[in-house]
């Protein structure tokens, strides 16, 4: 069998709650269109504030998984 | 009407307890000074060790808001 | 008295829970052969992907001490 | 309704013109296959130099859209 | 006489037209509430996309003035 | 004819053997499904270690690709 | 008592004899407008020729400080 | 014939007009004592101010050319 | 049974014949007194010259392994 | 001969002086412990400051030594 | 006798067989002109691609010698 | 008068004494063959250790001049 090759994409999860939830959130997505997620690196946690206090979390992952 | 112009202000939020209490922390204390906050970007996440435990954590943030 | 001398060391925390109990449990761990540990920087988030959902978070952080 | 999630995707424009109408021709390219185009970053700046005159800028984006 | 001190302060221009108007609309609004303004750097060039177009323009510069 | 756009894709590919060969074996897979494969550059070499030796050489790759 | 905030902003101090004493009188400047200056951090050591020598050094310190 | 060796300099183009000026003003300067420019990567964008408007673009370049 | 902890240790592998024989030398070595290494990033290639020709290749490895 | 393997550690030397006192003291304590030091690189110059001076300079050396 | 001083050029290699004869061939083809060349670092490596091949590997060096 | 160009070179300075004399070494060093030089950043600050003490400071300075 021939060695493996993933391929890697940039996806940005949201979540009104915590950063873990935009995190599962993003995932979760993902997993519905590619199959055989294996791993990811959080590159960025940015969010949006109205009236003082966090409205979103967005939180910007690279996603690798294995290319059939 | 102008193109808005924001700035953006470099702050550290602190917790004993956890990150998302040192962000909302920050966010809010920035809030009583500066109006139109509209996003922050998570630049740095540290803390401070004690007894073999997390002391404190520390979180510093970029923070933009509109430039009246 | 001389001037103090630290040293970091880099780490990699995992739990299958969350971000902070990976951070906390590698601080633990460092703690039972490093004595005098001062802070810490998360210095990368990953974390393994099974089912379509986060199976472990990994999370590299740089621990500073005294060098006595 | 869920959080929405958006992916990142990396994409060259060229022109031999300007800076702009190599950000503009690699956006409008790319919303012919992507829906919901909604934010882009300017990664790099090059291009190719024929005698002695910029031939081609090559503008490098990162473009994101909604995921649906 | 004293050596000079300077202070840098990060500013976002937006325009709708073009990456020139936005730089010279931040600088021309900093200059209206910060005296000795002197150099400026750009950090940063993003924007935002609607119906396949930029829309608007958003460029984050570091400018550099005199302490007073 | 228009000003050409192109892509860049992160792909990862591996090898037991070595870096050259998991760098050539990440753009033959990906010539499999993406058509006009232009140029590549090396973003990072990783590998795994079993028994004291390189098991595994992963070796991640931009390669960019022209859009038709 | 609350959990403490900082502020980080960003100076550059100059000196024609030497880097310590650009850092020094940066530090010395700010302290004249801001309470509670906590620690900084160099993050540019620049300067200019006159001659064939080192005219002034220029160096730009993030400095910090408690938000009250 | 034996595979071709680049150089690469750098180069900073100044202009009271544009970016686009200074790129060009640049590359026409260093193509009259190089022969053989191929390509350019824009590194730096920065700027004189005076009486609150752009008074310079100064744009760092990196050019590459072939070594004979 | 707890989460394990991981360390990463910095070391410089050398080879005058190639940069594959630096890393394999490095690990190698490394795991004399290391056990359970686990996986290595390529954080830097370098070398020395010698009459024209390289004389030695020095990889900067990150090493990790499981801490007990 | 086998090619040398080196080793790189990350210490913090600090001083009430100056930058090169906190240099050559993170190097002298560490030629305690270590023998075959080589070479440092300066990765980070921080200070705390204290009445509007500097109290203490921090300076984060990597230093590379042999494996024996 | 006074302290040397080096100066640090960047020059690509390219080779349609490996990396290793294109950083060999750019210190060759460097040598021809430069004399008491010293060290390399790998800045980048990048390639072309031909029918699903790796045509060219393109290695940017940064070489250093002593100026006389 | 057109626009002025400048060209930027590294180089390395060094000194068994002190960081400030390496730098004033590279620079008047670097004077004797190019004229005009106008401005200087230090991009590294390395050394060797003999003995355990700085044996030789190395400070990496990207010096800047007019383009005649």
């Amino acid at each position: 069998m021939s060695d493996p090759t993933y391929k890697v994409v940039e996806i940005v999860g949201t979540s009104e709650t915590s950063i873990s939830k935009a995190i599962e959130g993003a995932i979760s997505k993902a997993s519905g269109s590619l199959r055989h997620l294996g791993w990811f690196e959080v590159m960025q946690v940015r969010g949006n504030i109205a009236d003082g206090k966090v409205h979103q979390y967005q939180v910007t992952l690279n996603v690798g998984f294995t290319l059939e």
